[in-house]
């Protein structure tokens, strides 16, 4: 199989790279042409970034450094022997806040050249995109139902994505697929331009030794999946039965919602108070709105129907945390 | 005030010229940035087609022949002065389900010209976005909170302006609303490339003594809003107080849901044997998957508390029909 990843070389990128080559040389985890898991031959990672951490080394890789804003560079790298693509290059939530235009071009125009690249090639490759909880927007409570009404532009251009991949599926130009992410928690490596971001830095600059100033309340909850759950979401949702997904291709990932305050405690309970007292809270009313804009449960039945599976707690989120990326050592 | 409406010399754009235009020269319809209704100074009626019916004869008028899909072109229509934008400017259905790119040029990236177009005006524009109940897919009854999830190109087109309509106006780049129409039900004139149009044939050529096949069955019901409904409810959702609105831009406008049997009788019962029985019955299953991926039942509780009016029964579509488009006259 040829599979290309957009934004390769990020941190899920990356991340969903190096546990598709640890699988076996003749047989990857991934569903081919052929409706089983076949071998993954090569694997391209495109990035318009350099690279924070080093991409996977293995003679199956390329990396492109290209955009995919550029729609002749799209077509290159999904040319016609492409069997699977994950959409992963995105300007995130404050970036697409902050800058308009540009969270435009590349959620919106970057996607819509993936999608004419896989259309464009002779074969009909399963298309994975990147979506976000980000496109509801009013409802503390989500379901699979629930209407689509976001309050960001990332959430509208990740919506309008949504509907795109429907259509392109529903004419056959690809096999796609939407999987709606919750905030991905613990994040490692420098903190993005996410409006969740803290979410993450308030769990790994402390246990990293590095103090970190909280901009929401204590009572605000956020809907999570850490990222190892995440890639293994990405993996299932690749591989779920295009007749079990009907003219619906897109999926909400369930998430587990801890409240800020219960993170915070979990990290005192794991690591001490040395660490959990790196903390402090500093409220920014503008982050506050933007989080209190999206959902605090989410209950998708067809995502549990199809055996996608949340974190167990907020713990685990934190142990998994430090035993993935911090070798298992706290800094206190 | 400076009104465009785009599209403007097609057969909706043309009858809310008219109704415009009608108005008393010192006060229009329409409210003003004053808050309230002003005199109606210039209205620009541009449009990519030749008219099939005359434009509007008045010194207020200027028609200009150009197309929205060039951004230069909606830039130049939309100027610093204008006040309020009608987008009427599509592809059809049925149009954009046989031409995908065609669809997509137009109804997305002419709408965004034009959204893009009234973001650099120096005012902030009332625009009023034409969207469809084909946003709708797979739900028979539907109400305010139904997710979208269209099962044509030309309903996914419409959901993605919806979606940027709302971001535009919650970013303050213009006062954006969306008008989810029902079919349009008689539509005078010729037939038009909407998988819908039959529901208009099937009454107008009988009336006109005319031979029609009706490619669906008896039983098929569909949502329609005769053209004088429609006109009055772009008005009511230009003039709706956007506070009231919310975030939520779009808006469902209720119509009534004949089946196709019942619209023939009330023919039959208006018109006389001799008209009804230039209906014939010609089964196309194409046509007919589209019309049953469509709502047949509308309870939108927004649009009937914003003051939005469907019409009294099929018989009155009929009669108002005849007396608005044949001069009372049908052809026995």
């Amino acid at each position: 199989m040829k599979v290309v990843i957009t934004g390769g070389t990020g941190m899920l990128g990356r991340r969903l790279a190096l546990r598709l080559l640890a699988a076996p040389d003749d047989q990857s985890e991934l569903v081919g042409p052929s409706g089983r898991t076949e071998a993954l031959d090569h694997l391209i990672l495109v990035d318009a970034f350099e690279p924070a951490e080093p991409p996977p080394e293995d003679p199956r890789v390329t990396v492109v450094s290209a955009n995919i804003c550029d729609s002749a560079v799209a077509r290159q790298v999904i040319d016609d022997s492409v069997d699977s693509v994950f959409h992963f290059a995105a300007v995130v939530s404050g970036g697409a806040e902050a800058d308009f235009d540009l969270g435009y071009q590349v959620n919106l125009d970057g996607a819509r050249n993936v999608f004419e690249a896989c259309r464009a090639s002779t074969g009909i490759p399963r298309v994975v995109f990147t979506s976000s909880l980000a496109v509801y927007g009013g409802f503390r409570d989500i379901v699979d139902d629930t209407p689509l009404t976001p309050q960001t532009s990332y959430g509208a251009q990740k919506a309008i994505g949504e509907l795109m991949v429907n259509d392109y599926s529903r004419k056959g130009f690809f096999d796609g697929r939407s999987l709606r992410l919750p905030t991905i928690v613990v994040r490692p490596g420098k903190p993005n331009k996410a409006a969740s971001g803290f979410a993450s830095s308030i769990l790994r600059e402390p246990l990293q030794g590095e103090g970190v100033s909280c901009p929401v309340s204590a009572e605000t909850r956020m809907l999570i999946l850490s990222p190892r759950r995440a890639v293994q979401a990405f993996i299932d949702v690749h591989n779920s039965d295009a007749e079990q997904l009907g003219f619906r291709r897109g999926v909400m990932m369930n998430g587990i919602s801890p409240s800020i305050g219960e993170m915070a405690s979990a990290l005192r309970e794991i690591a001490g108070d040395k660490v959990a007292d790196r903390i402090s809270w500093e409220p920014d009313a503008q982050i506050q709105w933007m989080v209190d804009s999206w959902p605090w449960f989410a209950d998708g039945v067809r995502g549990r129907e199809l055996g996608f599976q949340p974190d167990g707690s907020i713990e685990e989120v934190i142990q998994n945390f430090i035993d993935d990326e911090l070798d298992g050592q706290i800094a206190n």
